[in-house]
């Protein structure tokens, strides 16, 4: 990948490759997960255990293969029966729906292989069957001819009893030109023990594994075009399909309206009858039925805007609660506050929310009406129905119905402003003199 | 669709797709208009009349068929004599060049069918033809394997003599599986009438219907398409013309740069030579020659920019003349206003046109200055030459040529931000270790 | 091009045609330019000595052919020896390794051309070989059907000594259809001569030339997707690499973060390890390792982020230097301005650096704690570890350590935002009665 960040954390659609794997895997329900890390193991360690505190981590220290890799996570798994599944942390795309066919396809056989039917089977190991069951796994460069003409191809994705994966995986040898444990030799010796293995397809497009930056590309444009086609498919109005940018786990209602070129980063829920504007970035919000959004708003994590509520161009809101039908129409930051419903907000109105060390919240009362350039110095209240005039800098409390005005008294001074020009053209004149 | 909109209510390029066909037809400068509705009529009939308040509407309470619909429309078009032209509201590419075509064809023929050479005929209805006569439409469900080897289709758009064209639908029966009254079965009963029918043909994208919420995305990619090849050829500067939106009525000059990135939503006119930059969305307004605008500018409906006028970054204009060379370069808004000739507006200033119930209007003379940040309470006047201190907030007019200033006198506190940091940093520090 | 611009000044990737064709030439480190101009000659001759002042123009006034534009040069070469190369205004795509393979080729042929292998050789002018020789280069028109079905083209760039070649362009006669002195003819006049002609190939994609709008949209998309592809081989994440627009002369670290939405206008370095969020838009600009800027950032031409700097949503940067880890969030204009190490500029802040005829200077300290929508009335300095109250006004210098303050205070008038509005809310149901 040519970064100093682990493979598997490189983000596809929002989220690290990894975690597009435990979700899949996670969507099981099992009992214990354990993530074997290598190469910039206590990066992958830290976001395995953030996304999920209850997933073990253990340490492959020497690169020996894929099976000595599962045979770290034995330890782990110490007090665990039932089926274990083996995923990769580079293969984000393989879905909840085919790992449960695996499982079901556990009640015919031993030890279950994913396996696909290759557009182009190039250098992938093939999956040789015999009737209904998986008699090996052949690599590619050990492939004959008739081999090679197989379709059927491994994914590497493996399902077995934890215990046969574990006793199978203590027999598989190293006897190979790499001098690597293989998992897929389980597969043979599974059958010369007389268990059986069985082979579950799924589509091409789900086995895609990353090695490199170009491949990440792609993988992050097949999720982008399955994810729009899926929201078109729901009833989402989107005019511009193609640029809009989902992440993993945008939810958006049938009816929403989402404009040209708009960015949900993770944590985005969007109500049905909603509208998202041209050019607005999303993140960890929720948007209401009825309410608008945009262009060019940014939401951050911890927005909530309840139903017809609205935020226009050039604003920013952050940890706020923008409450039914209140409005923030133009050029206004909003952070740590709750604006009351119906309230109305002016252009330019900052929450002064930070002092340098500590971020105080604001409150603003329902109907209130905030005048343009209004600075609310948190921790601050401003009362229901109150108001405060344009310009003012608001420290104190504002009692409801109470009208705040900071503000000096304006001065016209006669003729200043025709001097005072007359004044730098003059100046400006006699600098190009010079 | 999945909506709960009427289908030929959801846009295409920012206009119904009803409005499209109602377009197509108004070009033909009808008598009459009439618009048979049937799901969500009231939604329909409030979206044709708001289009053009003479059209009349009518409503099939029945869906009895094609025929049927048409049949509809008889009683709104009587004392009407002439050519009728049977459109569809979810066909929104046919032209009115087309429709002239079918008109034309009038002269040889008693009915014009419009047709089309399908690369998939796949189930279109096939056009049978007898020498330069259309012989009979045939149902893809009725026609023996040489009649679906035509590959020349029935668009439904039709056109006859009004009195002709419901006499024969008077003739059409319901006697088919579906029980329905198809408006196709009246070249059949024109041709045992001994009179002539005939076909128009046009490319196959004309005749694209909408079905689905896909269909209507990919109709929507081959407008934008085809709207940018037009304003490459019309020598519109586009370095990125896949990224730039078009609406249905767009219209901008040979020479103009329009910049990636660039959302057209209605009623928009750029002269030859304007500049609009990344990020911009425009809307209901008209851009002179020499103008700039943007990036991340938005302009409104009633935006208006003189010659060599300038809107710069994170600037919204709406309901607003900025006038000649004015300048408006930053973070600013401006509502209900007019700013003169050779103006120039400060980063940060807003009109506070809004007092929560009423917008009022702000006059900005030619040649002002206005500092960053004013707020401009409207309705109010700054005179030609005048000038505003920044920070000032302006409820009273200012003269020509005097300065402006509402403004606290600064004062420097000796020493206290240092004391006021020290301070929270203890906090800190101090809740920190709790 | 239907276009007042002269062709080769139409920009590619952010710069005319003109000068891609210039630097590719320049990078031969060659002793003498001239360009040679036609229709717009000032204008391409302005554009050409602001590239580089060294290069020489001469004006071919009469169209008379391509080796008469080269005769033109002849003047401007005088006392000049050596190898001279031909190229294009409007072939931008043509790289220094080739010009360089040409010379190196000149080593066993007295002239070589460029030819390339065309995938659909058309209407271009055909190569014949003799063995490791070009034996002519014959046009279309006047080729037989075994001339034609040679794919081998001429590309028109030439090389060879400059005394050999004005020499043979001298021969060159225009006895032919258009009457025009064509510049091919020389390979036969030097074979005639007993001198030796060579082709060198390159791939046909670097021999596109632009003589529409419609080609240069094409060049453009050519442009973009091969400096996508190179970013992403170099190492740079790019979630969304079709979105982002490259100029020219970007250059971006490996692991640099380029979010979806991205413009880089020309002039822009940005280091390994910084990050571009969506929407942002950069000119002429640096940005350091581990710098943050956006989403809805503008970086103007002098903007330079020094390490762990941040910029944020709504700001622009002109001419200013924002120091090591200083931070600019939100809503704010920083022009003609140093922000010191660490120092934190709250929303809304002006740097008011312009009085309607000369630009000033702000200088804000390290440390320094700027409140939000405060006026920096430049020129003026904020000390070290200063703050400023936010909605002030700074006219004056402000010592290091000091907090100053520049603000009304505040007034609650009881009840008067609640009386307010009840006037306007009866007001507005009395008009609404008319």
């Amino acid at each position: 990948m040519q970064s100093d960040l682990p493979k598997v954390l490189h983000p596809l659609a929002g989220a690290p490759l990894l975690i597009h794997a435990l979700q899949a895997g996670g969507a099981l329900d099992p009992a214990r997960t354990v993530v074997v890390t290598g190469h910039g193991g206590d990066l992958v360690e830290k976001a395995a255990t953030a996304f999920d505190d209850r997933i073990a981590c253990v340490r492959q220290t020497e690169q020996l293969g894929t099976a000595h890799a599962v045979a770290q996570a034995r330890p782990a798994l110490a007090g665990f029966t039932g089926d274990a599944v083996v995923l990769y942390g580079d293969t984000p795309f393989i879905t909840p729906e085919t790992l449960e066919r695996m499982l079901d396809a556990r009640r015919s056989h031993d030890v279950v292989v994913l396996g696909f039917h290759a557009a182009d089977p190039g250098r992938y190991g093939r999956l040789v069957m015999d009737g209904d069951s998986l008699a090996e796994i052949v690599e590619y460069k050990d492939a004959d001819d008739a081999t090679r003409a197989i379709d059927l191809c491994n994914s590497g994705v493996i399902c077995a009893d934890a215990d046969t994966l574990f006793a199978l995986i203590d027999a598989v040898g190293n006897a190979n030109a790499a001098g690597e444990y293989y998992l897929t030799d389980i597969v043979g010796l599974a059958r010369a023990r007389g268990l059986t293995a069985g082979v579950v397809t799924c589509d091409e497009a789900e086995t895609l594994g990353i090695n490199s930056r170009a491949e990440l590309a792609a993988a992050e444009q097949q999720f982008q075009r399955s994810a729009r086609a899926a929201a078109i498919a729901d009833g989402v109005t989107l005019p511009a399909p193609d640029t809009v940018i989902f992440a993993h786990d945008t939810h958006i209602g049938a009816d929403a309206l989402i404009e040209p070129y708009v960015v949900f980063a993770p944590g985005v829920t969007v109500e049905s009858g909603a509208t998202i504007r041209a050019f607005s970035h999303l993140e960890g919000c929720h948007v209401s039925r009825g309410a608008t959004v945009g262009p060019y708003a940014r939401l951050r994590p911890g927005a909530e805007l309840a139903e017809d509520a609205k935020v226009g161009n050039f604003v920013e809101i952050k940890s706020a609660l923008i409450d039914t039908g209140a409005k923030v129409s133009h050029l206004t930051y909003i952070g740590d506050a709750h604006v009351g419903a119906g309230a109305n907000i002016g252009a330019g109105t900052v929450t002064c929310n930070y002092d340098g060390y500590f971020k105080h919240h604001t409150e603003i009362g329902a109907g209130a009406f905030i005048g343009s350039s209004t600075m609310l110095v948190a921790p601050v209240t401003v009362g229901a129905g109150a108001m405060t005039g344009s310009g003012s800098v608001i420290t104190r409390d504002v009692p409801p119905g109470d009208l705040a005005l900071g503000r000096a008294p304006q001065i016209n001074k006669t003729g200043l402003a025709a001097r005072l020009m007359d004044k730098l053209k003059a100046l400006k004149a006699a600098k190009q003199k010079d």
